[in-house]
């Protein structure tokens, strides 16, 4: 690439676009359907009683690199998470990009290489794409949209509408991580020796739960806001509390003393490579053992339950602490920490 | 909605991004997908035979406002036509805001009303969306990703790649409204007297030319570069020669005007509400009649032809002028007026 910033006639519609576009994002990530080159991708033909299931995202996050990841990385896993939340095999991603004028052409070609290695990991092609270039100062450099599409069978019933009094829920790891380090790198407070983000795509996670525990009733990415609004959303959508053992939720001992130190709560704290899942208390130590079985479910742990709802208000979740006392978990108010992904 | 700004927490996952997201974005567009409140939408299954078809557009377009539309509308606009361009009918959106702290609510307001007309015109349905507030300085007020999907007969056979030496082309209205205005609201030029953009969702066009001319070519839109970029573009993915006749191509008397003025060639300048359609010769006119009869084909017209290309050179785009000369016609090689999308 002979550009060594991004200029306004990167997104202008002709030659300097083109050459964006066959120079780093076709070299970096070309798939047959981005080399067709037309306005829109066709994609093939679903198998018969296949729904198809969407997700977007945008990610705005600073610093654009960070330890465990790049906003790259976390453009694919984010939105491929969604998607196989929704228990479909996430095939395929759109991507746009706004780049701020001025942006480094090395940082943008790390960026796609990123993109490219976290797409083969979780087997999902980019097919269609967009630039749009910004001047300077009405920007932050790079920000990435991805639009995922996945194919999931008709008759799968998944979603946080379906949790039921009696469920167990389980978390694939611990929490915390990929909040604390970018609040890490961004104050400059030293705690990313010890510590790096968990973004991950886990749709190979998700798919090896379902073979294990086909009566999952749900599966979520605790990200903004962390497991509990996460888990207030699963509470108001099924109309149901939810009882967390404090206890049982893996924190990672650096990331402890860094919300200790900081007066945030863990649960609250966003993550990008961890899922929670509800099942039937009769799949869950299936569905447990088939997170760890997975590279990114090692410290998978069973962390609470689902329970009925009183009558008289409104659906809650609750922490059992580790004194034995029993706290509301609540959904985060404001912003603990804004451009975490 | 009591908060008059965006604020950071409108981005946090927690509280105040369920209330933005409940009394701005589903007040104003809901649809049953977007209310079942999960992080992905599970869509219909496609009828048997029945390709996904995918497009995506950012939207970086200022001022927000102008005449004849504004960034929500060019939104769906810009989306729906880039999916009607495979030859499928649109029929779901996400839409991924990037707000910048500060920007009014009330013009979010505006915006999200004008998103909702505009889809129900398409008939397109908001399915999922993403909500990220950057710091003020971090932006423009508000950018907008949409991805559009939609289905398409699995053996329908549409793309910049399969033009044809003897096809016609042909052009659904007047070139150059959308760049002028923009421009021209921008500089404070004063030509808007006369002038708006085009702005409008052609997915209905689209489909009563398909009607009429079953073995149409190409459909593509001259939104950045202008036709002169659509036709090169296609000359490339087909191998082909383009001749254009430039008395042909309607063009409005102020735009003409303001590009003599301003020393622009109205054949590079961006349109938003246009369709270039290429079809065999002996359909062109069923085409042309389709288009006319449509409330944004009035001034459609047939614009030129295409030829074979000579072996020993690039394929090329060619306008036969007023004057019975013929020029070169290239694509537009830096940037003319950023931002007008």
């Amino acid at each position: 690439m002979q550009d060594t910033q991004v200029l306004m006639g990167h997104g202008s519609g002709g030659l300097m676009m083109k050459r964006i576009i066959d120079e780093v994002f076709l070299q970096s990530y070309g798939s047959d359907f981005l080399r067709e080159g037309n306005d829109a991708a066709s994609l093939p033909v679903p198998a018969p009683d296949e729904r198809v299931v969407v997700s977007t995202d945008s990610f705005v996050v600073t610093p654009h690199f960070f330890p465990g990841g790049d906003i790259g990385h976390l453009a694919v896993c984010g939105t491929v998470n969604d998607v196989a939340t929704a228990g479909a095999i996430p095939k395929y991603l759109t991507c746009a990009f706004i780049l701020e004028e001025g942006f480094a052409m090395d940082d943008l070609q790390r960026i796609c290489a990123s993109m490219a290695a976290t797409a083969q990991e979780a087997g999902v092609a980019l097919v269609t794409g967009d630039t749009k270039v910004v001047n300077r100062g009405a920007g932050d450099g790079v920000y990435i949209n991805t639009t995922g599409i996945g194919f999931a069978p008709a008759s799968r019933m998944l979603g946080g509408q379906y949790c039921q009094p009696g469920d167990a829920v389980l978390v694939s790891g611990t929490l915390g991580d990929h909040g604390i380090t970018i609040m890490s790198c961004r104050e400059q407070l030293g705690f990313t020796a010890d510590l790096q983000s968990d973004a991950a795509p886990l749709n190979h996670l998700v798919a090896a739960v379902l073979e294990a525990a086909p009566h999952t009733r749900c599966f979520r990415d605790p990200t903004r806001g962390g497991l509990a609004s996460t888990l207030n959303e699963l509470a108001e959508q099924s109309g149901v509390d939810f009882m967390v053992d404090e206890e049982a939720v893996p924190v990672k001992s650096a990331v402890r003393g860094a919300c200790e130190m900081l007066g945030y709560d863990v649960l609250q704290v966003a993550n990008e490579g961890k899922m929670v899942v509800v099942v039937p208390q009769e799949e869950a130590q299936a569905a447990l053992a088939a997170m760890k079985a997975n590279k990114y479910g090692a410290d998978a742990a069973l962390i609470g339950e689902v329970l009925e709802a009183a009558p008289d208000r409104k659906p809650r979740v609750s922490l059992r602490t580790a004194f034995g006392s029993t706290r509301i978990l609540d959904m985060l108010v404001g912003e603990q920490l804004p451009r975490i992904c």
